[in-house]
């Protein structure tokens, strides 16, 4: 048994498949033909570009790659290099990358640090390219395989589907490794940071892999595999009971009228919504429209994409979110310049109102769509009403806009805003006046409410969501809220978390909005619960 | 007329000295004796070192700078070069400095960039000293004059004494920019980013340096002058007037009584406190008995500072703060993790709690401290109970140490806590129950609740004093305090803004703790109200 740090969490057991690191054997060669040399340098960016815009998940990783590849500086020195030296591509690509990571690994910075297995894996990649393999280590990769390595590149993950890899362990790598995040997002179990791995397991041995508990066992006896084939067993079965849940509606024991929707990344997890049996989509994060664009996504392409949601769920309300870029999420196209603290930065409705450009065409492609369902427009990271008023100012002039171009919209369109600031808890009274709904970001909430940063390990103890002042604001919201005659959902990590659901209900929350996998689970848990009896734990 | 960026207030009229760059001309030179060189070499960086332990201002940068210094690899890579490659010393330093600068100017960020003029300065310093140069610039500097410069370092600001520099002008800098802080710091006028300065001025012109407009005049007309002539006037006037109010009680025209203390950072500025008439410390920071030192204080180093500073203000209150290092604070000896957003990290309690043993040793010299005076205990940052009991659980494992050890300290000391996390107001009513006094304070009280970090300028517009949520938290801590019987004072910012001091008596305040030389101002001010009016337009 090897133990590890726990960062994805679920129970797999199945055969090894060790990855050892890929070796290019880069020679020097001196090319007579320094311009052909580029002309294949070149193309080979081109399809890497091509392989990275294909990727369907985890867009925000290969986002980054992509970054790189699009650096003028970077890609810039490798063809100087093969201009002025008359090198081969492959030394000109080793030669950079390796100086690169150098410097990389000279700054004192985690981040910039975990950056290096990017540099590298797009290496790997344009590599790979020129020396016509193509990325298909997957396919040798049998079914129900557990993955094995020193450090597993994003590429590398992003090929482990479901159907073929149940799990993966790897001797280095953090919480906040792309690894532990892919993992997560496939929810399979994920070990990290287990010392001498790659001595202790070879290719085809049994596995255990616990991800609950941090720890792999190698070749386990018959014992042990037992009580963990019953673990597994226990999970599926839940899961399949759920299933009954999925075309219920969401009351209480004494039929308070509840919602579960989903909140969703992509037009994918809106399919994952309906499969699941949600009532609606309860925040629809718009960044992914330009995560997975060269440049700004035009009008018409977010309208069309705005207008399939839509009519996939009817008239099921869907709440899009307008653009939340800042803090930790970048476009490579849009230069933002570094903040000391990018989570009290410029960000999200921030951004957007000193962009009114990108907010503008974003507000005009939303309004349009809106004919075709029940769409429902919220603003992240209100703080201020000011801030609130611009926002609809600025609504409220692209109707005018589309009026003037005889263009149709839903003038009973609902606009609300996303309660993650302190600030705007404490005035929710004052805000609830001037908007259609709420919706409680929590995990924003908390973290400026604490002043923790809820992504730092170190202080992660006080990343509490039993806290009394959290509470305290979330009830005063619902309270705000109501007394203004508006609903009010939540759709931060609270939403999902069980032994919580009694006190959100009890407070009067109206909507809750989770990840897909988690509707049904929040449906029962409701379905047993007594509103009355819950508003009697709510004390504070 | 030239214009720039205003990053410290004031007017100033005098003659510029333009200070060039400077530069060493740096030869190469094979040694001889390589081991002799070293010593050289290693005298030069001794002699940095106990040049940058005498400095007594502005010890954090200078800290930094002992950090370069005190660098391993940094001094070994010189040293290596030296045995190496045999060459003279000022060859070794200046290729390795290049180097460095070369490697800080490839990373974008902004944080790192401006250290490379920490870098340069440290070079500059160990050059001059190899080429037996002392910095003496500033004895050729006539007095009044106002130093023009590209970007002066901090070495040369620091030498900067009030009676013989007016302010200084730059052609490059920002706000954050060190040149900034150590001019607001000095209280002299500072325009930065003066683009074409060096082409404009010579030395010897007479400068207008105007910081409050972010512009200075270069040979101004008889006219101009006279009118900066009146406005410094003016202002010398106002001050002189102020004087009359350092005897005076702090009352309100309605006899309420109120108290005006003294924010400040070290034990200079206790005597500026008492010079101003401040009726005691609302906050003395102990940051700087950890700053200036090359290890953690001792508990003997500590208990001598704070008896010192008790003993000046016998029984008038002195309300010392525990450390709270972390966030924008580091100690060049205390090695701290990089965090992705620090003012949201391991910061102050946080990280006291997290090392005892610093914790301890401050407290138990604070307890010792506590019979020669009036000491009151201050525990920044908290932000839920379990932080508050914690820390006062090793406040009484200290005493009963004393106690044991039959060292006497003051039983009936006060203990209070820092209001500047949101949930700390927001269950405020629970946390009066539990300490003596209440101190608000309001700079990172509305950085978390409005999620602003105030040193991003890009955001620096929803950092507003009159933000609604902040004044509804505030009123909410003192109406909790006064309810639990405690009384609540104010040490940031916001407690030396004039136009917010009426709100701030309607509601209820105690005490304003505000720089020594604003504490006359705000004493004039508040002898100039009425409470019961004052408690009029608390309407919110």
């Amino acid at each position: 048994m090897l133990i590890g740090s726990k960062v994805s969490s679920g129970i797999a057991i199945g055969k090894a498949f060790v990855i050892k690191e890929e070796e290019f054997n880069i020679i020097k060669i001196v090319v007579k033909d320094e311009l052909k040399e580029l002309e294949r340098f070149n193309e080979a960016v081109q399809k890497g570009m091509k392989e990275l815009h294909k990727v369907e998940k985890n867009k925000d990783i290969f986002e980054s790659h992509l970054m790189i590849l699009e650096d003028p500086e970077f890609v810039g020195s490798i063809r100087e290099k093969i201009l002025d030296e008359k090198v081969n591509s492959e030394y000109a690509v080793q030669t950079v990358i390796d100086k690169l990571i150098k410097i990389f690994k000279e700054i004192e910075d985690e981040y910039i640090k975990e950056r290096i297995s990017d540099i590298k894996d797009v290496g790997s990649r344009i590599l790979s390219i020129l020396k016509g393999e193509s990325e298909n280590f997957i396919n040798v990769v049998e079914k129900d395989s557990i993955i094995i390595g020193k450090d597993i590149t994003p590429s590398q993950t992003a090929q482990m589907k479901r159907k073929k890899v149940l799990g993966f362990a790897t001797e280095i790598g953090g919480v906040t490794s792309h690894s532990a995040i892919i993992g997560r997002n496939l929810g399979i179990p994920v070990v990290v940071g287990i010392k001498n791995l790659l001595n202790e397991v070879n290719t085809g041995d049994l596995i255990i892999l616990d991800g609950n508990k941090g720890i792999i066992i190698i070749n386990p006896d018959e014992e042990t595999l037992e009580v963990y084939r019953k673990e597994i067993n226990k999970i599926q079965e839940e899961k399949n009971e759920l299933l009954n849940y999925k075309n219920l509606t969401t009351f209480t024991l004494d039929l308070k009228r509840l919602q579960v929707n989903g909140s969703i990344g992509n037009l994918k997890e809106a399919e994952d919504v309906n499969k699941n049996g949600g009532e609606g989509i309860g925040l629809f994060r718009t960044e992914f429209l330009y995560m997975e664009n060269d440049g700004l996504p035009s009008e018409e392409e977010q309208f069309n994409k705005y207008k399939e949601v839509l009519k996939k769920f009817k008239d099921k309300p869907v709440v899009i979110r307008t653009l939340d870029i800042g803090g930790d999420k970048k476009l490579s196209y849009l230069p933002m310049e570094e903040e000391l603290n990018p989570f009290l930065g410029l960000r999200a409705i921030r951004l957007c109102l000193n962009r009114k450009d990108i907010f503008k065409t974003q507000l005009r492609a939303l309004l349009r769509a809106s004919i075709y369902g029940n769409l429902q427009i919220m603003f992240p990271m209100i703080c201020n009403l000011n801030e609130l008023r611009k926002a609809k100012k600025l609504l409220d002039e692209c109707k005018v806009e589309l009026e003037e171009d005889n263009i149709k919209y839903n003038k009973n369109l609902l606009v609300g805003i996303m309660i993650e600031v302190p600030s705007a808890a404490i005035i929710s009274d004052i805000l609830a006046k001037e908007v259609d709904f709420f919706s409680i970001g929590t995990n924003d909430l908390m973290q400026y409410t604490l002043a923790v940063d809820r992504t730092n390990e170190k202080i992660s103890y006080l990343y509490d969501f039993n806290d009394l002042a959290v509470l305290r604001l979330i009830k005063l919201v619902i309270e705000n809220a109501h007394k203004a005659g508006i609903p009010v959902g939540m759709c931060g990590e609270m939403a999902s978390r069980e032994e919580l659901i009694p006190l959100l209900i009890g407070m009067g929350l109206d909507e809750f909005s989770v990840s897909p996998s988690s509707i049904l689970k929040i449906r029962k848990i409701i379905r047993s619960l007594n509103y009355i009896k819950c508003k009697r734990m709510v004390v504070f």
